[in-house]
């Protein structure tokens, strides 16, 4: 069954509305949540809306907060999310980083005391009509072991990076910095299949190709899986995220960052409020005439895509490309939901009064 | 039989002298070139030295390069290196983010026409000493292929990540964005070992573990190896390096980044000038009191050097410790350089007029 994109939007909407999130902010929310779906992202989309109600109903968001910057310099700012949405604050702080790039070349902001941003791929993205590089980070609840450990010390922490182009579609990447992300997990469950090596470890550090060891205590890899194939540089990737988001914010870190399922406590000795995220923006002519960048970055696509294939029948993609592809055919065709996802929205209905 | 760094660093200083280059960049040159060799990275220290040489030769290094800035904003520069030595040009270029930093809470700088840097971390590192987080990036030749692609289109373009620290050493993640990085596969060559799977692809882009598949035309993988352990996201920031480096200075991108070899000539139709860098610094204390963030990233470090072992024997490292480590020892006990580096260094020397 497909939905529109304004069905399920006003259907989120509705629900932000129910828990007392005022009209711009629920606007806002939908607004990002559905871009997930629309995406192809569907793990951080509409899938997490009853999650986000479930921290809600615990006290564990803030519906009324209003993002506010509590430091600043001209290309820099930390914003406090007062513990609302990051679906909110992430725009808001990401609208600060293009202001400063404005008025002085780059801006760069850092937010503590927020919750789960949907895809870094919106904010980021948000740079683009302003012909600025954007950039958006986050740092998320602990499932990632560093090279050498079984303790699950830091989130899929993924960062994003757009580049804006003019004949092409933009360059969008956006990624986990760990090998493989929770929904790959749960999709592998779902169908009782097997993962493939390098996804996973057990509780006791031993390598493991079981969907459920994540559930039975293990950890994901970060970014390289093992050694020898360079976890060390995802585990980097992965603390660099973690620090730029909440060392430098005062967010909560590591294996602090409260967890996004409310059947978890939050650590009751956090070492910081909230999760954290990090944000960029850069003006492209700060750097160069506008006219040559976009020249550049145009040949650039065009030379990666006619990059020699491996098999004639698959091309190489351009970062984004698939996503991009996605986002065209269910704007005109609908998202599909799947079965799961769908019977706990209209649960979620339901319990609030709202149809879908 | 070992050398001291100042032995190494004379040297290499004489040998720029000779190169016409002045005292004061002669310098700079062998303290960067040697900080490789003692934070143990002897694949980017006096071993690239003879590569320096035959490039300046065959007049494609200009020896009597000064830096300029050829455009800027408040917070941001591009800088041409004059097809200078990038030993030179990057600390220039970091300087200046340093500066800009300092004046309005972040710093970047995009370097084009420029050559082979030495380490990323030497220049990342000068933030240090400012309560600054550092950022140093670099295109370089092409060797790696994109997911999908049997075509040597971006080098291993290292991203460099530096956080300042109090109580214990500082982080630094220093690391090619490529599984495995060009010095290891010499190692293998010189040893007649078989490389572990993931790290080369055959010409025809057939996975191999042949120590000579580069060699033989083929080429490095992504870090992620391959599609189902993440080989877009190697790619993707190997993309994101090429680009801030190069698309946004002016600098070559992709395959048309200049060979660092001397024996293989540039593109006879460049789309740009020389290769890029890219740099960053930002302030700690522009988005947090410094007390509160060093208070963080030393309780970071401590927990994350206090994660549970897999191998109780085997401690978890924080990115950087084992260069820290490896610096000590070697500023103490000295320099070991391997038979054939040796060699050729006595070659130079010998041409040169200069005794190591």
């Amino acid at each position: 069954m497909n939905f529109s994109k304004e069905q399920l939007q006003d259907f989120c909407y509705q629900i932000f509305l129910k828990m007392n999130v005022s009209e711009k902010h629920a606007a806002l929310a939908s607004k990002v949540l559905i871009e997930a779906d629309l995406r192809g992202i569907d793990s951080h989309g509409l899938a997490r809306l009853s999650g986000y109600l479930r921290l809600w109903e615990k006290g564990r968001i803030n519906a009324n907060a209003n993002p506010k910057i509590i430091r600043e310099t001209l290309s820099t700012a930390t914003v406090d999310a007062e513990g609302g949405f990051g679906l909110i604050a992430a725009p808001f702080a990401m609208q600060i980083a293009i202001d400063k790039a404005k008025q002085c070349g780059s801006g760069w902001v850092s937010v503590k005391n927020s919750n789960h941003f949907g895809i870094g791929a919106y904010h980021a993205m948000m740079a683009l009509e302003h012909d600025m590089i954007g950039i958006s980070m986050t740092n998320a609840s602990p499932l990632v072991a560093p090279t050498l450990s079984k303790e699950r010390m830091l989130g899929t922490n993924p960062m994003c990076y757009v580049f804006p182009s003019k004949k092409h579609l933009p360059i969008v990447i956006d990624m986990a910095t760990s090998t493989a992300a929770n929904g790959k997990l749960e999709i592998a469950q779902r169908l009782g299949k097997e993962l493939p090596s390098g996804w996973v470890q057990t509780k006791e550090g031993e390598p493991s190709t079981d969907a459920n060891a994540l559930k039975n205590g293990g950890s994901l890899l970060p970014l390289g899986s093992d050694k020898d194939h360079g976890s060390h540089k995802g585990y980097g990737l992965g603390a660099a995220v973690d620090i730029l988001s909440a060392v430098l914010s005062g967010a909560n870190f590591g294996p602090w960052v409260p967890p996004f399922v409310a059947f978890l406590d939050p650590d009751p000795n956090p070492v910081g409020e909230g999760i954290g995220h990090f944000f960029g923006a850069m003006r492209v002519d700060a750097f160069r005439e506008k006219e040559e960048y976009f020249n550049s970055i145009d040949t650039w696509i065009e030379r990666f895509k006619n990059a020699e294939r491996i098999d004639p029948t698959q091309a190489v993609l351009i970062p984004g490309e698939p996503e991009f592809e996605c986002y065209a055919k269910r704007s005109k065709e609908g998202i599909m939901l799947n079965e799961v996802v769908l019977e706990d929205l209209r649960e979620l209905g339901a319990k609030m009064g709202i149809e879908l």
